[in-house]
């Protein structure tokens, strides 16, 4: 079956552009010497995580528990989970995790730490966790001035293995030049190397200290203060990573299969996807809510919720009531929440169905 | 079980405050004597559609075919999809629903109506349809202009059925003044007339004529011009409700639990909720991304995928690690389409659990 048989909306990878994709960072990984632990929440398929395993990606990162629990069915047995986890239940699933598989956590308080401690401690088990510094993105984190303290601090707790250090240089998609983006790589490197330098000695062991993200994975380089990456929309890319540097729209592998519902006037079309299909969010430069595949100049101008706004007053294209189009989406992230499966396809062929497993997991 | 009790991120209904939202728009349908058919896109939920059509509405609205496949399966027998229905895996699907419940689509094209036509003639069906009429939105429909002629051509053809007209007067939420929602209605009403008087003759009835929206609701009265009223978002409410004066921030049923699980410097706090639990939509007036309905002055000013950033500053909540909050969104009805339950309750009990069925259901 051809990609442009199927019903619409429609989730659609294109095979070729996603392992090219999967290819260009393990790539920059290898060569700068760093593990490279893919964050899921992108893709949330255990069919893709598995292609970056394949790839030599030493584990996962997902967001949140549920994603871990839905990597962990599909035989994923190191994950880390870059999140507080917080409350009894959450405590009670994650320790039931830790049992059988190799399971990372952050911790950025006391409040968050002690009770995984007791807990953990209570079932015999030593649980990993990082310390999420805040290197500029003001969402969790300690401040880096504060790492030591809260080391010892954490290190003196039973049941924890305190192994390192975590950050997320979300910064970097308010960067409005590549050179920033540069820049805002080498800062993290700096904080995290001198931070190593100072924990080292408290833990006796060379931390694992992790960090990346994927507009900033081409600017690390062996020795740079990082041991580990975990970029996730290169996987598929989008508008945002094409704003920030870090892909061309060939290289945007998950589009949304549209179909023209109606051509109001010339220039105009609409589309019968909208924001419950693309979602609402918004790229840090281009506008609108995204651009055609066939045309780049073919702009969604606005979203409702079942209906696409498609500007065509730019574009070659000019497509018909009936007619099927590609979207590259703002931000593929959350666009692979809003869909049960991905259609793998090739050359415009369809391959595969692969069900998005971890989608709405975000208990 | 209390919410407080629920493990987090959860979608809560408050029944009380649905009750009263359901009460007052069927009151306001009553009282303009008009047909109230909801648009159940807003909660994708049977069990609420069923709360509507007990509390006196025709049939239910819905934005897609799986919608109201979904709907269908829940026994629901009288449905309106308020969008073009194209291609032929959709039509095909569109009559095998016809053939067992009366189900009526919206065209604003031949290219929409004649291979409707054709299928539905071919099995024997008169597909009950209405012409959508642009008045303002820029979205789908004719321009009033066009009616006469375009009633003309669609009523001529084999295996439709031609009801009337449905337009969707969406230019209310840039609206700037509730007078301006007033106007818009009124403005409505009176296209809708004239069309009315233009196309009895041609039809030999008196047409269905299908319009409206939740902050438009309070401004009709009887005579006025419609027949049918579809609002959508009014048995929750949400942020854009309160920002087109169509609701108090007490009227807001639908909250997102979440778990604050870091308080990295005072008056700022994280959440377990971001676009993946709350959507990125913006509210049009309202700053941020949503606020909390213990104290509407704590608003989440950015959302990460998983992350709410919570701005304290000007609360009297202060919220520390491990205590839930309720999240009053921006936009109920693309909130309810990113989880697969509601959990319902009253006065902070839960009392049941309701599947959102038709989540997802874009196609």
């Amino acid at each position: 079956m051809r990609v442009a048989d199927l019903d619409t909306p429609a989730l659609i990878v294109d095979l070729d552009r996603l392992e090219a994709n999967l290819d260009r960072v393990a790539a920059f990984a290898r060569a700068a010497d760093l593990t490279l632990r893919p964050h899921t929440k992108t893709h949330k398929t255990p069919h893709i995580a598995q292609l970056q395993l394949a790839r030599g990606a030493a584990g996962i990162t997902v967001a949140k528990l549920g994603e871990a629990e839905a990597m962990a069915a599909a035989g994923i047995d190191d994950i880390f989970i870059a999140h507080q986890i917080v409350g009894p239940q959450k405590i009670e699933r994650l320790l039931a995790l830790a049992e059988r598989l190799k399971i990372t956590v952050g911790v950025d308080s006391r409040d968050v730490a002690a009770p995984l401690s007791t807990a953990s401690a209570q079932r015999g088990i030593r649980l990993p966790v990082l310390i999420e510094v805040d290197i500029g993105l003001r969402r969790c984190g300690i401040p880096p001035g504060q790492v030591p303290d809260f080391t010892r601090e954490i290190n003196a707790l039973p049941g924890l293995n305190l192994s390192g250090l975590f950050t997320y240089p979300g910064q970097v998609y308010a960067a409005r030049t590549e050179n920033e983006v540069a820049g805002i790589a080498a800062y993290e490197c700096r904080i995290l190397n001198d931070l190593t330098r100072q924990i080292s000695p408290l833990l006796g062991v060379a931390p694992r200290v992790s960090g990346g993200s994927t507009p900033t994975a081409p600017h690390y380089v062996a020795g740079c203060g990082l041991t580990e990456i975990r970029p996730g929309s290169y996987v598929f890319n989008d508008r945002t990573q094409i704003d920030r540097w870090a892909a061309q729209p060939t290289d945007c592998a998950l589009t949304v299969l549209a179909t023209v519902v109606s051509t109001p006037e010339p220039g105009r079309a609409v589309l019968d996807a909208g924001s419950k299909s693309l979602a609402a969010d918004l790229a840090p430069d281009s506008p609108g809510h995204g651009m055609l595949k066939e045309d780049n100049h073919a702009v969604l101008v606005k979203l409702n919720e079942e209906h696409g706004f498609l500007d065509l007053s730019d574009a070659v294209l000019k497509p018909k009531v009936g007619d099927k189009v590609e979207v590259i989406p703002n931000h593929s992230c959350v666009v692979s929440n809003l869909f049960d499966e991905i259609v793998a396809a090739r050359g415009g062929e369809v391959l595969e169905t692969w069900p998005i497993v971890a989608r709405g997991k975000s208990r």
